[in-house]
Order: C-alpha cells, then sequence, then structure tokens
C-alpha cells in the first residue's frame, strides 16, 4: 500500500495544538494508508502527543516557529510570518514532500497562502470553497462558493459550476453525474439579478455540466440540484444563517437525525476547489474526530485524482 | 371611534376566496375599528359569506370581474387587467376611498401595482419588502430588502436603514430606536463585496439611523441588530432558505417554540415599505387567521401614521 502523507497545521483552530495533535493519533490508530506530518511547535506538539500516551517519535513532525492567529489579516500574516505552520505546510505541498495540507486555522491565511504557493490552476480565474447541503432525503448537496470570493463575475460562476460538479462526481457520489443549479430568487429564467441573468446562459450553454436551471434558496435542502452556484457573499450569508439556526435549536436540546446532520463535524471541512494540489479548511472548533474526518477527506482528494480530473477540465 | 376602511383582495392567494373572505369575517367578528371592504369577483364572494354564516349586505363588497393569477407577469398582468382586484384596490387607495390596501395574491402584481399608482414617496429611490427575524430572545428584527429589488446600490441600502427603522420604530418596537445592521460575509469594517463595502461608510454618517456595523448571517437571529439591510437577492435567499429549515423541520414533528416562531403566519404579512399608503402583502398559502393579522397589520400601520412619518423623513 502507498502511504499517503498529508501535512496538518498543528497549530490551526481554537484548540491548538492539542485536538489537531489527538486527531492525528486517532488517525493511525485506525488507518495505515494515511500518515500525518504534524506542522507547528514542536515542543507543543511532542507534549501533546506524550499526553495521548504514543511516543513522540513515531510520528513525522516538522518545526514551525510562527504562528498565525485566527484573526489575523491573510495577506499580511502570509507575507511575514514565512516561518508559520501555514507557510511551511504549503512550502512542502508545492514540493511535492506532502501529498495534501490540512488545517483548521485562519482561513483567509489557508485561501491566500493556497493561492500564493500552490496556485490556482491555469485556466481557473478564482478557487472556491464548498460547504455541504444536507438534503432532507438522506443525501448531500454542495454550494460553492461559501466565502472566498465576495463579488464573482459570470464566467467565474460558470467556473464554480465546474469545479463543484468534479469534486462532488468524484469524491461524493461516486461517479454519478451532479446536477447542478443556479441559486437564485426565482425558478424562472427571466428572473434575477444581474450576476445570475448573465450567468444563465453560460451555465445552459456549458456542456460539461448538467445544468438544471435556477433554484431559489428553499431548495437548498431538497433533492432539486446536487451542487448549487452562488457569488461568495451570498453563499456565506445563507449559509452562516443555516448554521446559526442549527445552533440555537441545538441548544434548546432539540433532538432530531435530521437537524443533526446540520452539525459541521460530521463533514471534516472543504477542500479549496481549483488549485494544484489538495488543501483542505476545517472549521476553527473543530475537535478531534473532525480532524480524523478532514484528514480522511483529504485522503480521498489524493486517492481519486481529483486534481488531476479538474486539471483535465480547464 | 373613526372606522379604518382595509381594501382586500379577495381572489388573492392559494385558498382565495376562501381563507381571504372567512379572515374578514373574523375580523369584523372581534374587532371594531376596522373595517373589511371585499374587492373581487362579487358571487363567489358572496357565496363565501353565506358559507360563514353571516349576511353578505354587513359587508362592503366592491366587485371585480378580473383575477391576476399567481404565475402571471406582474407588469403584464397590471397593464392589461384593469379589471381585476389588485387593479381596483389600488385603485380606490390612491383615491382614499380605503385606508389601506392588503393582499396575499401575486407578490409581483402587489408590488408593481403599488408603484403604479400609490407611487414611491418623494425621495425614496425603491420602495422595500420586509420579513421578521425572530430573534432568540423573544424579540423580532425586520430584514429589509427580501426580494423587491435584486440590484441595489449603496444610496438604496442606505434608504432601506431608514425605511426599516421606521417601520421597527413605530409599529414593532413602541418606539424604541432600531439599531440598523449591514448584512455582511464578516464584522471587520474592511470585509465585504463591492455593494457593502460602499454602504458602510453611508450608513456610518445617516444620523437618521443607529448604525452597529455589519452583522454576519449567523448574527441574524441574535440581539445583535433590529434591522438588518441587504441587497433583495441575499435577502430572499437567506429568507428562503431559513424558512425552508422550518418547513422541513416541522414536517418531522419537532414542536419548539422558538422553532415554531418561524412560522409566517404569525405575522401576517409585510408591509411594502416606501410608498405613500398603506399596503400590506402576505404570504400565498395564508389561512383565516393570517389574514386577520394582515388586517391588523394594516390598522397598525394606518395609525401609527407611519407613511407620514416615512414622508417626513425623506
Amino acid at each position: 500500500v502507498k502511504k499517503i502523507i498529508i501535512g496538518i497545521d498543528a497549530m490551526g483552530g481554537d484548540f491548538a495544538p492539542s485536538e489537531a495533535v489527538k486527531g492525528a493519533v486517532q488517525l493511525v490508530q485506525s488507518n495505515q494508508e494515511l500518515v500525518p506530518l504534524l506542522i507547528g511547535q514542536k515542543p507543543a506538539i511532542e507534549a501533546e502527543l506524550i499526553a495521548c500516551q504514543v511516543n513522540p517519535s513515531d510520528f513525522q513532525i516538522v518545526h514551525a516557529e510562527e504562528v498565525i492567529g485566527m484573526s489575523e489579516h491573510p495577506t499580511k500574516a502570509i507575507s511575514q510570518k514565512k516561518n508559520s505552520g501555514i507557510n511551511i505546510g504549503y512550502h512542502l505541498l508545492a514540493k511535492g514532500e506532502i501529498h495534501a495540507f490540512i488545517g483548521a486555522g485562519n482561513t483567509g491565511a489557508m485561501m491566500v497562502g493556497a493561492l500564493f504557493s500552490v496556485k490556482p490552476i491555469e485556466g481557473v480565474m478564482r478557487p472556491a470553497l464548498t460547504s455541504i447541503l444536507p438534503k432532507i432525503n438522506g443525501e448531500f448537496g454542495l454550494l460553492v462558493d461559501v466565502g472566498a470570493n465576495a463579488d464573482c463575475k459570470p464566467e467565474v460562476l460558470n467556473q464554480f459550476a465546474v469545479l463543484g460538479s468534479l469534486f462532488y462526481k468524484t469524491v461524493y457520489s461516486a461517479n454519478k453525474t451532479a446536477r447542478v443549479g443556479l441559486l437564485n430568487l426565482g425558478e424562472e429564467k427571466e428572473k434575477g439579478n444581474a450576476l445570475t441573468l448573465a450567468t444563465y446562459p453560460l451555465l445552459e450553454n456549458n456542456d460539461r455540466i448538467q445544468f438544471i436551471g435556477n433554484v431559489e434558496g428553499r431548495d437548498l435542502f431538497s433533492d432539486k440540484a446536487d451542487v448549487v452556484v452562488c457569488d461568495g457573499f451570498t453563499g456565506n450569508i445563507v449559509l452562516k444563517a443555516c448554521e446559526s439556526m442549527y445552533y440555537h435549536l441545538m441548544k434548546r436540546n432539540i433532538k432530531d437525525e435530521y437537524l443533526d446532520r446540520f452539525n459541521f463535524k460530521h463533514y471534516g471541512g472543504t477542500p479549496i476547489l481549483g488549485v494544484n494540489a489538495p488543501v483542505i479548511i476545517g472549521h476553527g472548533i473543530s475537535k478531534a474526530d473532525t480532524f480524523v474526518k478532514m484528514f480522511l477527506l483529504a485522503g480521498e482528494v489524493v486517492k481519486t485524482n481529483m486534481i488531476e480530473k479538474i486539471k483535465a477540465a480547464f
């Protein structure tokens, strides 16, 4: 079995390095194929490994002196903190010394780092972030973009449709083709804002995707589409609004199988779609079991050759 | 007691004229101040009144031969169906023969009819629609706009803030000043898309409102802001997404006081903010008790002189 080495920003996330390291330990105890490489402040990482009752010398650790905080300005932090775990991780990824890189730290810095180091795939205008849409029928949809690109041109949304479709088909649906919907305020072709009106014909004429037309906010959790594209402003707001509904209801002790599927922890982050190497960004409040899922998702992206498939499409 | 005459498009809504007429009957049985004036196909209205075991001659009815369907093109329908209930209602409203007009029919036609007949208040660039945001603390917020204006300029969002504040203060909060938030993908002033970045300084320098800065999707149900402004595209999508989460959870038989507050039926529609007379638009699936709430909301808008207050602000 070929080993897949997955770098992790061990200092990334609200409970770093503890939960990230615990996640790596849990991974190796249950998986022989994926090998974590821990990047961050070595003494802190070793202390956490010892706390987990494992031998630090059994783990690959790369020391990174600096840490990028959750609220630092992404571009400034990436430019200035050359010895941060995020920068060193991307350096290793660009050199091919790790097969994938995961982190639950500053999302903006993870994004900027990817654009600076492994870079967008040639032809991809704007890499995107996705989020899972829990469908009422038990399946999943994907929303693209959820915040990486606040303002988008129609051509960019058209690319999101291709990126999302390839991710869905390759990683989530066992090669079933994704039905793509355009998020809009009405179903009819002639409804929309300037952006969606201009995007609709591009999607309609894009033979690399299966476009099913406009979908409304109310269709996000139905089985109408598998991949829903929108600008990152809209995607970010609708995602956070639904997450907050979930959060408020969960705090009220509602136990429901469907409601629970809105808990991000089941999904283990999202790849940056459209860059030259596998990168998974996780939620800042991820705990160990969610880090395990991030490793597994990164492994899937590597094993399914998703990056090569995207490259071939652009 | 001065009587307030409220016209209702009796043929508007998915269960018309039955539920609209029942709502009018329920109103007069519980309220002496508000007088419904039923507009629509007289024979059908009279038959419903008889079915409600009341005397049709006790009700004011204005015959309207034509009916605008839920899926008709708004501008076309308003231009061509001069004898529709919506057109006749607005005609009566513009002449001052009714004090307010309510309807749960084609939302676009209700909106276009208002713009053509009672017209925007001088100085108001784009009248807006609002929706209730049920806050976790038991209070309400307002989202403006939720779909009337798909594309908005910064100056338009700035006006939404004034319109929403006046509505909130006058009708919902017993004169407590509204805290206004700008819906955005981050809290920091420098975050946003082109629209919100340009809108922020306008709101910051608008001394007719109490601006508290950006609010995120996750803040919609918290007590951070009372009035949240956004373009109608974003507002429509986030509203429908949250409504659909409510709907799916409600169908799963979750009984929860907070979740139940997402049921539109408690609120009785929304005024068109920024036109020269009181107009309330209701949800197509409204039943009789929701029509009663629409009458009551229209009565509040009349009694509190909301229109005059908005006129004075522009």
